[in-house]
């Protein structure tokens, strides 16, 4: 089965890689590599590498990176922004966004988030398993929960933001999507997502106030905030990404 | 909090309904309703009705139909075909297609599928209790396992297959539904996800000569089947479902 790791460090012809210790555990006992072995290599930065390793001990692992297989490309600067849930379908947000392209996570604290803590550290390990399953050159930032008022003030002007209203009086969102982007490309978004008792009125009526808002409605049955997340990713990717 | 239960019987002005085990246990023990509570009940067929609690014991609690609070209504006509999966994201994938919107759910065995043996009972289970807190009026049919070449065979030469082709050749997606809908209605349609090797070269070829074949992108990256299927349904009903 071949091997596709996220690494901090610079990946060029000719450099060498250092793994950490879990890594270095996973190819060593995990997935029983040995020397020689190839494995694919991307750091978000420089494409992504074949490279073989060269060092092989149970906690230490080093490789040499050989050549180039994909370049680093272009990907569409769409951030998710959710009030946070309960641990098995926060894990699973933070998997599928990545899977569906999102460029950045950031749990947004609302007046009716029932969940106080996030736990960040874990998002970002379920989004590097993901990207490295899913072929991905990036791993999307996982960024420190912020209160919602804290994020619509600072939410960039010329962000547009894909508002997911459950009071359904959104627009249809293909159409809605495709008018407030640009010909040319789709340009920067982001996505919000309530909580599952819903944004009160003052939160609604701020979030409407932001220049770049564009509500879309997500249908007449009521969604989990997950699966709210992951249909208001599909439809931007269809409608203006790069699906 | 309200309840919302979906029950077997006829519903109408004044019937009784006498919960099964399970759902008495829930009202009378986990929820601690008493005589004279209300809730909501649905059965697929006749809308949706308050009633009220008339007796209730432990085991068995029976409920006095008072009056209909939402009329029944015609929902889209998608099926949703999938490879099977392991547990968890089989629950998954019962329950959040529910929410999308699908109308019913058939587990599709393929060459490179790995799960052999599929527990429709506890997708039922999982589909059901979906149905009651996403509001639906109906639970999706939940239909046997079934050979891929069997499911080919007997899908009706008038249901257009939306089919999710990893090999990235489909087209756009919502100009491929729209223009495969009729401009008046959508029409009876399936959704077919493959397994997470794929399908090998013989069943695409088969499946892309079913009459209704609409081949599509579901974009760059490497989705998991569940993901997939979240994702496949979210487009169909933006295009041409019910959103």
């Amino acid at each position: 089965m071949s091997v596709r790791l996220f690494v901090e460090g610079a990946l060029g012809s000719g450099s060498a890689v250092l793994l950490d210790r879990d890594q270095s555990h996973y190819l060593a006992n995990v997935m029983r590599k040995k020397q020689g072995d190839m494995v694919s290599l991307f750091n978000g930065k420089d494409g992504e590498w074949q490279a073989t390793l060269a060092t092989v001990e149970k906690r230490v692992v080093s490789l040499d990176v050989i050549q180039q297989t994909r370049i680093q490309e272009t990907e569409p600067d769409l951030w998710l922004a959710f009030a946070p849930i309960k641990k098995a379908r926060l894990d699973f947000i933070a998997q599928k966004a990545t899977e569906l392209g999102v460029s950045s996570l950031t749990p947004v604290m609302t007046r009716r988030t029932i969940v106080d803590r996030v736990k960040t550290d874990r998002m970002l390990t379920n989004a590097i398993e993901a990207a490295e399953q899913c072929e991905r050159l990036t791993v999307p930032a996982v960024n420190d929960a912020t209160k919602l008022d804290a994020f619509l003030t600072e939410l960039p002007a010329d962000r547009k933001l894909m508002f997911c209203d459950e009071d359904k009086t959104g627009e249809e969102s293909h159409a809605a999507l495709q008018s407030a982007a640009s010909k040319a490309e789709p340009g920067a978004w982001a996505i919000l997502i309530g909580p599952e008792g819903g944004f009160d009125d003052a939160e609604r009526e701020k979030i409407r106030s932001h220049p770049g808002c564009v509500p879309v409605s997500l249908g007449p049955r009521v969604l989990r905030a997950d699966t709210a997340a992951m249909a208001a990713i599909s439809l931007w990717q269809s409608a203006i990404g790069d699906w």
